[in-house]
């Protein structure tokens, strides 16, 4: 399987609640961190934990995956509880495996000012 | 030149302030968009602009991309003001040139309490 495929069956199978499956993907060392938070989960076990009793409704609409061999990117909305998230994921594998995931969750913000008067909102 | 290439040369030219040579790697109808504040700026000049009058210090330590043919991310270590912001910006290159740039700025932010005891703190 290659990278992409990797990514897309990690969401599949997230959505899915298929936790065997998607425990299959991780290393048993795999490490998660939440740069945000400074949040660390470290070893497949208690990553299964983390998602399997993630609190409320979700679900990941994957929007977007870039992915070269031994690394990738997914953006997903994330549909939590009636409301959408952007969340970011970055991937490190070995053989196969995941062996490292970076999570971000950009959320919105009031911009500051700015210098430039071309600025649009969309 | 490949887009890893492309995106190595987008933020030491930025971090030089070489704006003639930044603005070489951009299409004229590059479209740069901010999710979190929903601002959007349209077309090679007004993305200089908005790039040339950016308030304070600020300096890009790039720490990692991933690319494929015609996109790309990056993650920056934004140095401003003595201060650090994680950058991550997502490129797209249409015959060699940036055409959309879709940057996100993910804040510390205080994290829910967990339903595992398995979070550590790093």
């Amino acid at each position: 399987m290659d990278t992409q495929t990797l990514v897309e069956r990690y969401w599949q199978l997230a959505n899915a609640r298929d936790w065997a499956g998607y425990g299959a993907l991780l290393s048993p060392e795999v490490v998660y961190d939440m740069p945000q938070t400074r949040e660390r989960l470290t070893g497949r076990e208690h990553y299964l934990e983390f998602n399997r009793t993630y609190p409320g409704q979700w679900r990941a609409e994957l929007l977007q995956v870039i992915a070269q061999e031994d690394r990738a990117v997914s953006v997903v909305a994330m549909h939590l509880n009636g409301s959408v998230e952007t969340g970011i994921t970055f991937f490190e594998f070995t053989n196969g495996l995941i062996t490292r995931l970076t999570d971000h969750w950009p959320a919105p913000y009031v911009p500051p000012p700015r210098m430039t008067a071309a600025i649009e909102f969309y």
